[in-house]
């Protein structure tokens, strides 16, 4: 079947690829090839073009070039992080300290040391997704090795104050990671003023590649690697250099960095737009925080109707959506991060997720609002509970 | 300084993107960006690729589909073989059986999980390069949780007779793994004759995208995964798929089928005319097996010559090569490989490592053995040992 339209409101999935990312990638899946620990020229230019990324990278987030790794995914970082802080440390700070709604890689990897003997703590969230600052602190002893939580979450695009959450931490001598796949090119972040120990980031989510992605690990602190071998990587993440990948994050760095603040207010007019408009559809509420909110997240309950019927109906109508984050599509269970806000079962089954883009038109957002008004009014009918 | 010739003898460290390889990736770098998780077109498209790459490769070692994991690296299989099982089985089975010529990724991972409590036993191995297959043999025994034994070195291209090795491990009921980046493409395997339960390999040495690897998982074999999350590849790697790399090494697989053959005859006979033109030069040793060695490498010392010294003038001179392996070049102690080989630190400092590739010419290895008889000889006469 082909689609008339094409409409993408998936942007927390993945984003396409800036033309320009990919121009700069290309000669690195061709004439430059080099492995960039070979010392002859081949491996000089692979090397240089790394170096290059990571340097635009620390300049973009306030960081030393020596402090940014690349890794494999924001998944990945996760995992380096939340392990290899555990591995190092040994067994006398053993409790972690998360939230209820951080991205599954960092929540299964919490439950992976759960089984290790680690104590984790999940912090709830309030009806908007917040976590309290207060109960936060609370929590904090002499047994915490470390505090993770996410900046903007990928479901409800609900933004912790990471900034007093960095304060805090600081306060109590506690490390602090933040996964920041969701607001990095997107949100400014200084890991020196938001006292940022260790941050995670994706280059995929933000008009790169997939494949890449980066962990910030502020000097000083040590971590044990998760991939141990020929020492890449500042001895920190073994395996040859993704040069193509690394190059395109770098790219796309620099793209949001000139885009960031134009786009952000271009883009969260459309979503207040699609917010307001969606809203006026009976028996709809909007999930998450409305005020504290990512600029390109939208996520509504619509009663009575499955939200992955209307993922299906607007996908053969050619707008792409989703029902909550694309890892956990394949999961029947509702969200639990719609859970932990609040919302019952029923509600949780009937939300929406649109996340709007660098290529987001106005012409796209009236095209997705009168079809999901039809779609939804369509659903609705041919539904047992109205 | 701009080089006149260019030729590229390090395949072994990396090899160039085939022309048909980024072809078959640009589509996953452009239109096709979606998210394999989504239910929507874009993931489908992304989906759809993914699995075509995996049957390809499936079919390719006579493995099953729902067997090929794909992750970011030969370096990350590796670790999660190792760590996955060693997480997995608990601590009943606590020995793990390598050798002492295994890569980097096997070897620092192997060292620790010794400091987690795991008793690791490095084989030795031959002038060759060679594991005593009886040793191996004999040192299996109730405790032994798993055989890792590289297909072929990277260094010295000696190939372990992994069918043998797998019989092995099958009759004394222990576990398989064989670390098959240098042969992988190169070397046909069969994962249902050489009784393998676990294999790595990697997309980047046989002409794919780097930031892509593979690992093979016998059905029925359980690994505690190491990138733990939304639960992509069977629930063994997750993070978003690098679709585009994935893609990129289904291709090269595709024509790895398809050249393998015609190939290696071509090549095998280019390296034993420069083998055998090297060893012309007074003060050569090849290091490794004659017979029992891939057949794309050439690893030559060169006594009283600095290896480093070798890369860097032939360097000079357009051509690209290398002293040992890519991922330890930084490190100036004489390479472990061919100290296990039972060379003296003198002679291991002098050797030269010539990986050919699918763009080697005649020309390239007439261009190079003459520039080799030059350089060698102008070092040799400024050494202070003859």
């Amino acid at each position: 079947m082909e689609e008339i339209k094409k409409i993408y409101l998936d942007n927390a999935a993945t984003t396409i690829v800036a033309g320009k990312v990919k121009k700069a990638m290309l000669p690195y899946l061709g004439e430059h090839y080099g492995n960039a620990s070979s010392i002859h020229t081949e491996g000089r230019y692979a090397r240089e073009a790394i170096e290059k990324a990571r340097k635009a990278i620390a300049g973009f987030i306030n960081a030393k070039e020596k402090e940014i790794i690349f890794t494999g995914s924001g998944t990945e970082s996760n995992n380096t992080v939340l392990k290899g802080l555990a591995s190092f440390s040994g067994r006398e700070k053993n409790q972690i300290i998360t939230s209820k709604i951080e991205h599954p890689s960092v929540i299964e990897t919490c439950k992976f040391l759960e089984k290790e003997g680690f104590e984790i703590i999940y912090l709830g969230v309030d009806s908007n997704g917040l976590v309290n600052l207060e109960e936060l602190e609370k929590k904090i002893t002499q047994k915490t090795l470390l505090v993770s939580i996410m900046h903007a979450n990928n479901e409800i695009g609900t933004i912790q104050d990471i900034n007093k959450i960095g304060k805090i931490c600081k306060n109590k001598e506690v490390l602090f990671h933040t996964d920041t796949v969701q607001t990095f090119g997107k949100i400014a972040i200084d890991v020196q003023a938001d006292n940022i120990d260790f941050l995670s980031a994706s280059a995929h989510k933000i008009y790169g590649p997939k494949g890449v992605g980066l962990l910030y690990i502020r000097e000083g602190r040590r971590i044990e690697p998760l991939l141990h071998g020929g020492g890449h990587e500042f001895n920190i993440r073994s395996s040859t250099e993704n040069v193509a990948g690394i190059v395109g994050f770098g790219k796309a760095v620099e793209l949001c960095r000139e885009k960031m603040e134009k786009e952000s207010r271009r883009i969260s007019r459309l979503r207040d737009y699609l917010i307001k408009e969606l809203l006026m559809i009976p028996g709809t509420q909007l999930n998450g925080s409305a005020s504290q909110r990512l600029y390109n997240n939208v996520n509504i309950s619509f009663r009575g109707i499955e939200g992955e019927s209307l993922v299906l109906q607007l996908g053969m109508r050619g707008i792409a959506t989703s029902t909550g984050s694309a890892c956990s599509t394949k999961n029947l269970e509702p969200s639990y991060v719609l859970s932990a806000i609040g919302l019952d079962h029923f509600t949780a089954h009937g939300s929406l997720r649109l996340t709007l883009g660098r290529n987001t038109s106005k012409k796209d957002i009236l095209e997705s609002v009168k079809n999901i008004q039809e779609v939804s009014e369509i659903l609705r009918n041919i539904s047992p509970i109205k």
